[in-house]
């Protein structure tokens, strides 16, 4: 179904605005709520203006014997993006000036765009640059760029808290696989379970944005209420390929997500490795810009820049699996559940240990145990034990090298024998109250 | 003598209260003085209660031709801890409910106790267990659980200062080796060196208790005044077996106990490891709880838990030696010389370095000087450079990669030249005031 | 040229006072300027006072048949520094107590002194005692020991504030080549170079001292100005020899200093290491104690103590070189012109990324770029992600693990444009109000 979906996806030809974002969100909307939101050309977020709004119908190049020698009918990445509409009969010399190839890729169509100077383009295979022999050409390009609206998509849970996690992706490449398609793939399966649990302690936004553009847009006009609001999150990209995960830290380096995403890695057994924040990459680029800081990591597998068909015709289907796609699926879901875990506790018995056999909670007598009972018995030690107010659930996790999550049972039931008082509640009944 | 004393100790039934504590700590008491203090069943400490006197006098397990298949006279691990009076006949299968063995250690007699829960059981060897072939067996337990009391031993040495070291054994295994004879022979060892010492910096103070019950009682009466009083301290045990040293941090890991302990087995040049503070132990889960966080570390040799014949009938003479003890004693002496030895000192002279030939400290010549001149040439330069009024002789060793006690010499040197200021001074002063 | 300098300096006679330092320092004061400034006998500085002036004319040993033994004239090392005058026929057993060698150097002359009691001695080639065989000796030495004066020589560049950066080498060693005449050689020619730089943003103070005496000295009269505008300094010493570079950090261990030397050194590809400080070294002995505290490392090749020629005779011109002491002055420059590079800014858009196209600071179109246009790109970029107002240049280059002072000019570029607002300003300005 995964990739059904991705083939519906693949061939439309996405740009930061125009009907290709439009399209793709309605059919992401087939599995999960998508409200698309509308921003006017002209409207101004920060340094930014949302440009005038691209639309293409057909674009070729023909020689003169009439021969189609470049079609966008055959890769929507023959087209540069944002290519103005154009007509007529070029010189092979003014062709080549229009003409983007990848040398050192020679079998790649590459992958370009002008979204703020007017100007237009062709992208080929370097290897058939010798195919344009002929002095004179047609060109055609039948686009569109005018006034117009740049388009959001946007999904939201409501759980107890207002407090939220924040995943974002974006929509705004033409047909490549893993940059960026297993961004909204990933990001939409893991919205799809999460629609299916009960008792959220957090609530759950979901954004689509075109990049950079479609984020400053929404920082704008929202940015103060991310800042109030968002506890973790991440920018879901470049999940469908590769043996490793990539963890991206946010900007702090420091935050919720970071210790989350990081200590679920560690605990899953698979290989990853944890990369700084740097102004060379997606939307965490402005989330997590000074005036902002939100706590916004990247988890992803092969990174963007780290495979030889980055940007390029190259990065299709083959390169990504349904298997890859699941298994970041899988992960994602496991940062959100230790994030859902994970609370702060203090033990209420701090002059020495309580008694546990007196309440249960350890066998009277010594003797051989299972290994269930170990793990049980040793969880509710620790826990008492390390719960100081201050260290939450991961952070005994990452002491006791076992997953958060599974110190969530046993934490719950030293609360309902007063062992154990969860210091986080007041907080979140606060910020409820705050936000109504 | 040492090992006499270990040959006296090792056949009494101790457990946690009873005649074989008392017994135990009068013969420790013809080495040092101990003294006894009884409380009574039913007293609370914290969310525990001293449970009945325990004593047993004899206990078997006969078959249908009256042969003692099992007698508490031939070790007194076959009778399970706080066994209940208990005279009758039995069935096969009612006697293998009681009937407590290792898998895992066929030939072992496991140690195991129900101190909270009324129950009686033996334990036996498994290889042992075809010779229970009989359909009936004829049980015997004269034993005595009533209200009586839990004897804590305690001794004390008045130093110049209130503040004071604390070491903490306990006294409640029967016949074991390692674990426990080792802490309390080690134990009586460091305090008779120390009854020796004259001119003693800290009060010291010794406990031998029953683990846990003893440890919660102690504190439940005493636990503000250690709060105030005890500077560093560790539990002593399992002291007499392995190449390699054991040093448990305090939970806070970062006291003066652990920074002077790790200091003198780093400077030992034996082979040691450290290992983080966990609820896993003996009396430091409850000295260094939350609410009382004392500085109680342990110094051991191979640990608990990490020998296999750890709780049986094999953690027995075999195992340890008089050697291995007389240098654990030795490594305590060690730690407790440097915590004597060790003081902050400011340097008076703050603007360039103080001259020193003038004052005899250093050649006014240079040339060929022995290697001790060079050693204090480098200890009174070193001294002078970093006694900043923040780092103590510790630190400063450490600095300099040498014993801390060997600074002492120096340091006092300096200190009568009026270079160094001693800043402990006043507090420790400040202190015996408060205490009176 | 170096070299010739060297040659010309290497006879004279220095010591902590004396025509062998006057005479030195007018040497190097043609090369740059040097003012000498005369402190009389008897002044006191702190712990310490100015002693009598020594100078030596003569010296030798005569044994029975008139001929040389010792003589002064063949090295000045052959002379304890600050031998008294004398004059008289002595025994062979009396001659030997004045006799000083290095039994493990057995070829080297040792260099030795008695500054502050007063003595007279020889110093030989321990291979060389089997001489003397004869009964009687004659001894002349033609010294003069009286109240005169220490002599200081003293450079300052006024740059554009009056913080400044403080170098300082010692002129107080006879003929030895390593330490120190490598020392006052390198820091002359750093000296030149900025003298023919323009807009100097710091000041720069060069000092050439008598070891210890002569920077307690200057503490003395200066230390308190020199607290107020040190922002960075090294002793410059051992700075000939040996193929790796050695940094002694200042004491307080993360200065200003530290991070440009040890970020130069890192990014020159050149080895080297790093060594704490500690009170086994020359003038950053005075400069660090703690009621000064100056951020004083010391930039060395091969150091004082680690090379077996130290402090011999054997510490001459064959073990130094012009290549060698011109790379000392081409890392000491490094370091300076990181200094002078070195800035804080603040980025003045903080919500989300500025739009560099539109600048002209970006291209509009992706494409193949040349790796210079990479670089400026990326170091545009990451000096705007990551000028937060309190991360200097050189943290971020530590960052990019690129030179610092590669940074400067994109860092002005981005200010020019209103981008980066240069954060040190206001506290220069101020300073250099405090100062006027």
């Amino acid at each position: 179904m995964l990739m059904d979906l991705f083939d519906r996806l693949f061939p439309i030809n996405r740009s930061i605005t125009g009907d290709g974002v439009r399209q793709s969100l309605r059919i992401l909307g087939e599995i999960v709520p998508i409200r698309q939101r509308e921003y006017s050309t002209g409207t101004e977020c920060f340094d930014w203006t949302v440009p005038k709004e691209w639309n293409a119908r057909e674009a070729y190049v023909k020689d003169s014997q009439g021969r189609k020698l470049i079609d966008f009918a055959d890769s929507n990445l023959h087209l540069m993006g944002y290519s103005v509409p154009f007509r007529g009969s070029v010189s092979r010399e003014e062709l080549l000036e229009h003409l983007h190839t990848r040398p050192d890729l020679p079998n790649a169509i590459p992958y370009m765009m002008s979204y703020y100077k007017e100007n237009w383009g062709f992208c080929i295979e370097h290897d058939r640059l010798p195919e344009f022999t002929d002095e004179r050409y047609e060109v055609v390009i039948d686009s569109e760029l005018k006034d117009g609206h740049m388009t959001i998509g946007e999904g939201f849970i409501q759980g107890a808290s207002d407090e939220e996690i924040l995943l974002s992706t974006y929509v705004c490449h033409p047909s490549m696989a893993i940059n960026e398609l297993s961004g909204p793939l990933v990001q939409t399966m893991v919205y799809r379970y999460l629609l299916q649990k009960k008792d959220l302690k957090y609530s759950y936004r979901f954004l689509y944005l075109p990049e950079t553009i479609g984020s400053l847009l929404y920082l704008s006009q929202h940015g103060e209420e991310l800042k109030r609001r968002v506890a973790a999150g991440f920018v879901v990209t470049c999940a469908g390929h590769g043996e490793s995960f990539t963890y991206k830290k946010s900007k702090r380096g420091d935050t919720l997500s970071d210790k989350a995403a990081i200590h679920v890695l560690k605990q899953s057994g698979k290989p990853y490795k944890v990369v700084d924040w740097n102004p060379f990459g997606s939307d965490e680029r402005q989330y997590c810009s000074e005036g902002f800081k939100l706590p916004m990591g990247s988890l992803m597998r092969t990174m963007y820049g780290e495979y030889p068909e980055y940007h390029t015709s190259l990065d299709n289907r083959s390169l990504i699996s349904e298997e890859a796609l699941l298994e970041s699926v899988q992960m994602y879901v496991d940062v959100i559940e230790t994030l859902e875990a994970n609370e702060t506790y203090e033990c209420t018995h701090v002059h020495g240990e309580p008694k546990l056999d007196k309440r249960g909670l350890y066998p009277y007598t010594g003797g051989n145990r299972t290994d269930a009972e170990k793990r049980r018995i040793a969880a509710v030690t620790n826990l008492i034990a390390f719960s100081d107010g201050f260290a939450d659930l991961i952070d005994i996790a990452e002491k006791l090298n076992v997953m958060g999550k599974d110190l969530r049972d046993p934490a719950l039931l030293l609360e309902q024998h007063g062992l154990l008082r969860n210091v986080n509640v007041v907080d979140r009944l606060d910020l409820a109250a705050h936000w109504g």
